[in-house]
Order: structure tokens, then sequence, then C-alpha cells
């Protein structure tokens, strides 16, 4: 898979992924991960990439033609342009299933205030947000977006990984707790049931847990309860 | 406000919140950020952090010992221990301005299939979620907290900064589009309301954009509609 990012921060999407799995899928070729400064494109002796709002307001607005500029030098006929932005849709794990499938995928990142609407007009295919919390800038939300399609393409996960975590997104509840070495630590000993070496009990327990533990933390999870 | 991480990939951290904003608030002393490699109090010739889940499964699971020597280590008495994983509450903007307001916050990211629960259990003083997906690691999960929270402490944000992409925590409403310059860019002519200096005009206009855009992108912000 192929991702362009292009950002005002590039070492804020390069170094979280060129650490742990996602430096591995570099290193294998299975990402092909390419950061382009904007400010490359920025206009006059300054490089200005931003502009006061027309209508006046707080902040600064980021410019059309750099990044038109941009996205010409790395688009392809296959390629999806996603805008960072905390206007998109909410980021879940459906969407980086879809993109996951995606050939070319080209992420925009806001900085400042926002993105002249007619860049977002004429040249998004997809607004997507992380979530509904604000921040400094869409570099770093970018970063967190690609790690969650990557890991899902095909040879990025080893196999022993690949079913790590995913259970909240199968069964739809949160995951079962998780013990280790040692079986006793300052007093607490692990579940019992654990050293048992009964599997088909231990399972039960496991989605009682995790049952339990959606119910606690996330009931909005849940599916409504049927009437008696 | 000081803020400890603590991590197995102290890079991931430590570069995104060196850049732009956060830089700055660590320059000016507003952030004392202190990211910490968990592999310190690893244990053995190999500084093992994990071992295999008792009960079975997939993947490894972080031993309690390094994690709570490292938390005796950084913990003060007005510490808040937050750890990173999808099970716990999904964080917004709401617990953001919450958390901004606290004195020293210390953030344990997951890794691999998960920390020993009873870490969690005895030392964790809230989980948070970054959304509902999955990431390779917590610690760009850990980054982009730290951002959204610093971004609130006073002193970080200039004052021109300080009403960036607010609008939407505080009407409940997503942001209205902006433009800049050019006036006409590829035969695309920025909305003529903007330019006219009518700044009443101008802000019934850009509420009217805000309720449309949040109508089509996010209805669930939307209170339900009054019965006529």
């Amino acid at each position: 898979m192929q991702v362009d990012v292009i950002t005002l921060f590039p070492e804020v999407v390069t170094v979280p992924l060129g650490a742990s799995i996602m430096g591995r899928a570099r290193e294998k070729g299975v990402l092909d991960l390419r950061v382009h400064d904007l400010r490359k494109h920025g206009m006059g002796k300054y490089r200005q990439v931003d502009d006061a709002p027309f209508g006046g307001g707080p902040g600064m607005v980021m410019r059309p033609e750099p990044i038109a500029a941009m996205l010409e030098e790395v688009r392809t006929p296959q390629s999806k342009v996603i805008f960072m932005t905390p206007q998109g849709k909410p980021f879940d794990q459906a969407t980086a299933r879809r993109l996951s499938t995606e050939p070319h995928l080209i992420f925009l990142c806001g900085h400042y205030e926002g993105v002249d609407q007619r860049i977002v007009d004429t040249c998004v295919d997809e607004e997507i947000s992380l979530g509904d919390y604000v921040l400094t800038n869409g570099a770093i939300a970018a970063a967190v977006i690609v790690d969650a399609i990557v890991r899902l393409v095909p040879g990025v996960l080893g196999d022993d990984e690949s079913a790590v975590q995913e259970s909240f997104t199968e069964s739809g509840l949160l995951d079962h707790p998780h013990y280790t070495r040692p079986a006793e630590w300052q007093g607490q000993r692990v579940p019992d049931i654990l050293l048992s070496g009964d599997h088909g009990k231990i399972a039960k327990w496991r989605k009682e847990q995790a049952r339990e533990r959606t119910r606690k933390n996330r009931p909005d999870l849940l599916p409504p309860e049927q009437p008696a």
C-alpha cells in the first residue's frame, strides 16, 4: 500500500510510523510511506502557506495553491484523498478495514484554523475525524489513522499478533482482562481459573469478564435489552 | 503541568510533542514532559517486559514488575495515572478540559496484547480510549491525548490561536467553512457574503453553514427535533 501524507510537520508523522510494527512494514515493503512538507510549495520568499480568513475571525487559513500543487505531484489515478479534520466522519474500525484495501491513500493534514473550503470541495474524497476533541495539528491524527489502517494490511502483523485486541471489534465487546507471570505479585494472585488448564471454562470466564467490563465501561456497545 | 509518559517507544511520544505548539509549550516551561523507556526496568539480561498470558491465547502480556518499578520512580502525591487502552472511556473534549487542570499526569501506554490486570486494578486512576479502533501501540495515542489536554492549559496557545476550532465544542456544532486568498481560484470564487464587510450577515451565514454541515456529517450532535 502506498501512503502519502501532506503536512507542515513531517517528523510528527515519520517518527511514529518508523517505530515497531510500522517500521517493520516499511522494511518489508508492505507500506510505502512518503511524507511531504507542504512548505515546499509555499509562496514567496517566506514560503507562505496560510493567510487571514475572508469575513474576519481568529486564526489563519491554509491557502489553496500550495495544497493543489502538492496534490498534483503525488496524485495517481487510483489514489484517494483524505482530509483530517474534526468536521469529518468519526474514524472507527470499520473505516480502518475499508481503507486497508485501498492501493493508494493521500492524507492531507489540517493546521491552524483550517483549510480553504475550495480545496475540500474539489480535491478531497473523504473527511475523517479522530474523535470529538481538538488537536493542535492534523499530522498526529494522520499518524494514528495510518497506523490503524496499515496494521490490517495482510503481511503487516505476524501470525501471533494478528488476533491481538481484535476481540472487541469482532464480538462487539471490550477485551477481557489479561494476566501473566508471576502467578502471585504483591500478594495478588492470578484468578485460579486461568491456572486450571480447563480451556472451556477459561473461554467462558473470559467472555463473562468481557461482558461485565463492557457493561461497566461502555454500555453503549451492548445490544439493547430484550423485553422479558 | 508535569506529564510523564511510560512507554516502550519513547520517540513516538517525544517527537510529535516536540514540534510546533507543544514544542513552544515546553520551551516556555508550561509543559514539563518526561518520557520514560519502560525497558529501563526490564527483567534479566534481555530486559524482558512481557510474558505469555495465563490461560493461553495469542500475543504477549506486559508483566507487572517493570511497570510498578517505573511508577514508583515517577509517582508523586498529586499525580494521576492514566492507562491508554481500547477498553477505556472514550476520550472527548470534556475529558481534555477536566484533565487540563491537573498538576501531574502519568500516562501508561499499552503494547502487545495488554497489561497485567493487577497493575490496572492497583495503580491506575483512569482508563482512556482514543476511539473505537485498534492501534499497534498506545504511545501514539498518549501523544494525541497529551496534545489535546496541554493545548488547553493557560499560556500554551497564543491569543490568536485560543479560539481556533473550539466552536464545535462550544456550540455543539461543527465548524463553518473557511476561505482565504485568493478571492478567485481556478474559477471558483469565495462566497460573496464573506467579502461584503457586513459582520452581522457573515455571522448569520456562518451559523447556518455550521448547522447545515452538522446535519450532513454529524446528525448525532444535533439536539433531537422538537415535535411541531
